[in-house]
């Protein structure tokens, strides 16, 4: 599986991903679920990817191609992010449709793709593309997505982050996010790619890979246990009705 | 949905269960998923349930109108927990064999149980049963079993809980767990069950029902929310290389 989440806040975009791959228990590997495109002060578009990795890895082959052969349109060619994110649907749907015949074989195909980034001084903007290629789009009130193994780091996400929220602070609440999918589910694994756009700075981050020896994802997920396990023990005892 | 959770500790046994029952978001209903049955000092039996709630409640149904017609064999004429986890696994095939013809059918009729209690002196044992009517065992390594939307409250169960925990402690930490799972996810709702067994005791509890006014789930609740927001705000800021 995968877990991958991606957050569009006042002060710019959060992606972070995690690199496990699997097909079946015996057969775990690492690829990169996190890519990045742009051109440096013009445009800065990041794709995160969960599901059938030949899928996900021929719709980004796809994007690199058009870019690479300058066939339009392609990333550099389309003038919104609207529009980047129906590229990447119609990408996917061609895709999709490419390997099967009929529509009740798709489903073993699907995959999901976060799509964020800003052109020009337009508003950033951040889509979740769902396998049949429509999407969705983050606003101030949900200011977050998440593909792949979401549950076990969602009520992190649901208690704590706003939009408002400086940047730091929501990396460290996403952090814990994976930090809680990490205990809870194998098929979520590190190292993480995690990349912070600052608004309007149309400059295209290198993004950072976080090991298992990061010292400082280390030392939060150290800290962040101990806060939890101090936090439940000072919960007061439950009253006696309850033991009735 | 549901969220079920249910520990075999040391000291005892801890069972939680949601309420809400949904056959789409227009038809959302309050049901009860925690059953008890027993003998005063001879046997306690408690059932939770999860899935479709036509096989749930007949599953009940059958293991009720057997005690009551005491048509044998029934919970309070087997021997061993053992055989109480056999009785309502079959009772759950028969159930799903009599509304399905073909086994492409079966899996809209399905539901999980979770079985736990002591007879006599003999241990206590806590059971998950799957749908086909097969189950596994609690042990100490693995002391916790949850049926329903479990990935929200998993992480803080996967944490914090371990076998040698008081059984107050671990109420807390389950009731944690439910709170994460209440706040994330609109299937599972309050009000909960919940039901306490001591160990050896023999003892029927009557259990306790936490209303969304339960001042002792309302402070832990904030309490809990408090120590996650302060615990966040704790820790350090990412190094600048996670700004690159």
């Amino acid at each position: 599986m995968t877990y991958c989440c991606a957050l569009r806040l006042k002060d710019g975009l959060v992606f972070i991903s995690d690199t496990r791959t699997n097909a079946g228990v015996d057969h775990i590997s690492v690829f990169r679920k996190l890519y990045t495109f742009g051109i440096e002060n013009e445009r800065f578009i990041t794709i995160q990817t969960s599901g059938n990795l030949a899928t996900t890895q021929a719709v980004i082959g796809h994007l690199k191609n058009h870019l690479e052969l300058q066939q339009t349109p392609n990333l550099y060619s389309v003038n919104t992010m609207f529009e980047v994110a129906e590229l990447v649907g119609h990408t996917l749907q061609k895709v999709i449709a490419d390997v099967t015949e009929n529509t009740q074989e798709q489903s073993n195909y699907y995959c999901s793709l976060l799509v964020g980034g800003q052109i020009g001084q337009a508003e950033m903007q951040l889509y979740n593309i769902y396998p049949q290629g429509n999407f969705i789009c983050a606003t101030s009130d949900t200011p977050y997505f998440q593909i792949g193994e979401s549950k076990y780091g969602k009520p992190i996400l649901d208690r704590a982050l706003s939009y408002d929220m400086p940047l730091s602070e929501a990396l460290r609440c996403s952090l814990i996010s994976f930090d809680s999918t990490l205990r809870s589910n194998v098929s979520v694994g590190m190292p993480l790619d995690a990349l912070i756009y600052k608004k309007n700075s149309l400059h295209i981050p290198e993004g950072k890979r976080i090991t298992e020896e990061d010292p400082y994802f280390q030392h939060i997920s150290k800290q962040w246990s101990d806060t939890l396990r101090s936090g439940l023990q000072n919960l007061p005892n439950p009253s006696d009705d309850y033991f009735n």
